[in-house]
């Protein structure tokens, strides 16, 4: 092992110890620096594992993005994915390459990002690996979690005529994006680009209290994860264009971002989920707003102004940069 | 998400479908195609978690691997690294990013490699992420496991005066790879480079007898494993070079291998482990031998021919490629 990546797997234990003082009980038992983690949860659990991989210039640019987002946007998509299933996160392990032009202290603010967002969720750095990168920084970040025993809410579990709910607004990421692609200065909500916020109380407590049918995070954009629901649940859907709640600003309360970046952006992290129960319209803080219904028919419809029908295709996702 | 993406996640899900009818329960109650999978564990166990990430140039060269054999690899190292835990894998997960030039018969190879190791340990592929790269193919595989409670085996309990034991031979593997470099032909051992075999059913069988104090997989190298064991229980070494296991051949069985392949090569996936007790010379078909022992004297030393000692630096691990 080279010494520089031995350094970077002890300045990575170092700053994980550091930033981790679990409150309550830590299901980690034997953490970094051992062949594998070794983790306890408590009985009655059932596991949960994601991995999400942080590709320079793909889901990030050094240019566009502080180390700090980097590291804190990197470990949002795993505990979105852990919301999603109504779950809780118990471990984080991170995967990290970086090239040899990297500096230390980029690496450290990284870490500094994610393990403050780890900190808020009480989610210790348990493990990883750590590489020499050819080119470019890669981040694959594994986040393991639990949820009692057979409650796990998937995306297959939808039913004709449920209706189809998102948690906090649309497109505010996307928007950002953009200036940032265009070179505008950024308005006062890019935390919610640089910083989004994983739903984890949202997703619990819809599970706990036995809400939703099937959920996802909206983290390909509307359109894509809708898609996905549909597709695993065997349903099609109507979404209400007037009913998608994007930001606004203003007197007149106008829109503040565009109808395309709420159905078709990525990267904000809210909850999308189907019931037919009676859902509240704030859960943990967060504004719930219904948005459509699922239907027999397949494929997406957006129903537009004037009770107009278009076809909604799944059209998120986009990368920085074309393909090479 | 991109067409040529989805279809990635679309192959890995039919073939994962295809290679995976798990022999007995699978713990995979969800798998590919949710937020995340949901796994269920036996009661009574601790989880297991490692990653590996495997980086095109770094740990695998396209012109020297056969994309079978890098696949194989990148499981190996998880389910080496459970070994090395006595633990049991129970789900594989898979974080794949390919660049634009790769074809789909390259990915099709690598899956059919992996999934042939992952079937014949009974481990499910459970899920993943996959991504486009910029460049070169980067995997990062993640392997949980399960272990009884409180039985895992760490690399932190050895004491002054244990045994030192490895199973098998060292240093074939580096030994290909220097043929690789060298563009020398490879001799009939290769398959010990390019499907290296993980010594699970070895580590389980130590850890149910209590043998090991602490253990540890060798993929960095003799010296580098022992050297982790060392700082990880805060002991000292002293390993016999005569005493080192390595492949022989011809009628007067010299070693085929050079000695600092078996101190510094990587990748040999064999156990390390220290112990007080009596081993067996053989477990579960593998030899084991006894190569030393720990010395409450810090810092690793070789004892060669002729009774003469000298200082033994953890120098294991080569990438293929300098730093850039």
């Amino acid at each position: 092992m080279p010494k520089s990546e031995r350094n970077l797997i002890q300045r990575i234990r170092r700053q994980a110890g550091a930033g981790a003082s679990p409150r309550g009980r830590s299901p980690v038992i034997a953490g970094i620096g051992d062949d594998a983690a070794v983790l306890r949860l408590a009985p009655g659990q059932d596991v949960l594992v994601t991995t999400d991989f942080s590709i320079e210039n793909v889901h990030f640019k050094r240019d566009w993005h502080p180390p700090e987002a980097v590291g804190w946007r990197c470990l949002t998509r795993g505990l979105s994915d852990i919301a999603a299933m109504g779950g809780q996160p118990r471990a984080a392990f991170l995967s990290l390459a970086v090239p040899g032009d990297i500096s230390q202290v980029w690496v450290d603010r990284f870490l500094k990002g994610l393990l403050a967002l780890a900190a808020k969720f009480n989610v210790p750095l348990a493990g990883g690996d750590t590489a020499q990168a050819v080119d470019g920084i890669q981040a694959d970040m594994v986040v393991l979690g639990s949820v009692p025993k057979r409650t796990a809410v998937l995306r297959s579990g939808a039913r004709p005529g449920d209706h189809i709910y998102v948690t906090g607004q649309l497109g505010s990421s996307a928007a950002v994006l953009a200036r940032l692609r265009a070179s505008l200065p950024l308005g006062a909500d890019s935390a919610r680009h640089f910083r989004p916020q994983a739903r984890l109380l949202v997703g619990q407590w819809l599970r706990a209290h036995k809400i939703p049918s099937a959920m996802i995070d909206i983290s390909d954009g509307l359109s894509t994860d809708l898609h996905h629901i549909c597709e695993e649940s065997g349903v099609g859907a109507e979404i209400e264009a007037d009913a998608i709640p994007r930001p606004r600003s203003g007197r007149a309360k106008v829109a503040s971002v565009a109808l395309e970046f709420a159905l078709h952006g990525g990267d904000d992290y809210e909850l999308l989920f189907t019931s037919s129960k009676p859902v509240p319209s704030r859960v943990e803080g967060v504004p719930v707003t219904r948005i459509g219904q699922t239907t027999r028919k397949k494929g997406m419809r957006l129903i537009v102004a004037r009770g107009q029908e278009q076809r909604l295709e799944p059209k998120g996702w986009q990368h920085f940069q074309k393909k090479s």
